[in-house]
C-alpha cells in the first residue's frame, strides 16, 4: 500500500462509491469539488494496488494560523482494522506540522461510536459541550439544528 | 449597511433561515460549520440594522498561491437589486489581493440564471466545459453525478 496526496481526479472515483462505503448513508454531500481541487496538499489517499483504500482530507485553518481542521476520513469497508486511518492520520499530523500548527481539530457525531474511538485511540480529548448525550459532551445543534457533534482537539508537538 | 467579516455565531444565525432565502431549496447542507471556523479572514457579512442583509463565503485556494475560490454567495430577499452581492464580491476581490491572488474561481449551476448573469457583469469568465447546456458551456458532473456546473473565472490587477 502507498500513501500520497489527493488529487482533483480522485474526486470522479471516490464520489460515486462513497455512500456505499457507509452502508447506504448519504456522505457525498459532504465531500463538495473544492476540497478536490483547493486543499489537495494536506490531504492523502492510501492506495492498495491502485485501488483507493481510504483517504483524508483536511486543512490548514485560515484563521488560526496555529490550528488544522480534519473534514473527513473514510476507509474502504474491505481495508478496514489496518490501521489505514491511523497512517491517514499521521501522515496529516506530519504535514502540518511542517506548516507550524499546533492543534488539529476534528468533529463528528455522538452516534458515530468508532469515530469517538478512533479520536480517543489517535489522543484526541473532547472540548467541553453544553449537553450530554450517552455520557459524552457534545455541543448542540453545533453543525445546524439537530445536529449535535462532539469537538475534538489534539495538540501535536 | 455595514460590511464585516464574518464571524462563527453567524453560524447560527443564517442556518435556520437560508433555506428561505432561496425559496425552500435546501443550501444549508452547503455551509458547514467549518467555515465559519477556519476561514473568516475572507469571508464577508453585509449587515442593515443588526441583521444580516447578505454573505459571501470565500478561501485562499491552499494549493495555487495565486488563486482564491468563492464558495458561496447568499443575498437576503428583502435586499435583493441593491448591489450587496457585488458589495461582498468587492470586498472579497480587495482583500485576496492583499494576498497576492491574481485568479478568482467559481461555480455554479447552469439553472441559476440569475447567479450566470451576477458572475458575468462582475467580470468573470466561463471556463470551457465538455458539453453544453441551453447553449452555456459546462463541466459534466463537475459537483457530483448529476451535478453540472459552469466554471467561473476572474483575473484581478
Amino acid at each position: 500500500m502507498e500513501i500520497r496526496h489527493l488529487q482533483s481526479a480522485d474526486y470522479d472515483v471516490l464520489i460515486p462509491q462513497i455512500n456505499e462505503w457507509w452502508g447506504g448513508r448519504d456522505m457525498a454531500g459532504m465531500l463538495p469539488k473544492l476540497f478536490f481541487n483547493h486543499f489537495k496538499n494536506t490531504s492523502f489517499i492510501v492506495e492498495d494496488e491502485g485501488k483507493i483504500a481510504g483517504f483524508v482530507i483536511g486543512f490548514l485553518s485560515q484563521d488560526q494560523l496555529d490550528e488544522a481542521y480534519i473534514h473527513f476520513v473514510g476507509v474502504h469497508p474491505d481495508y478496514r482494522k489496518k490501521n489505514i486511518g491511523k497512517t491517514l492520520y499521521e501522515t496529516f499530523f506530519t504535514k502540518v506540522k511542517g506548516a507550524d500548527r499546533k492543534i488539529i481539530r476534528s468533529i463528528t457525531s455522538p452516534v458515530n461510536k468508532t469515530s469517538i474511538a478512533f479520536h480517543q485511540k489517535m489522543g484526541f480529548v473532547m472540548e467541553q459541550g453544553d449537553k450530554t448525550v450517552d455520557g459524552i459532551a457534545v455541543k448542540a445543534n453545533d453543525d445546524g439544528v439537530g445536529n449535535d457533534r462532539i469537538l475534538f482537539r489534539k495538540e501535536i508537538e
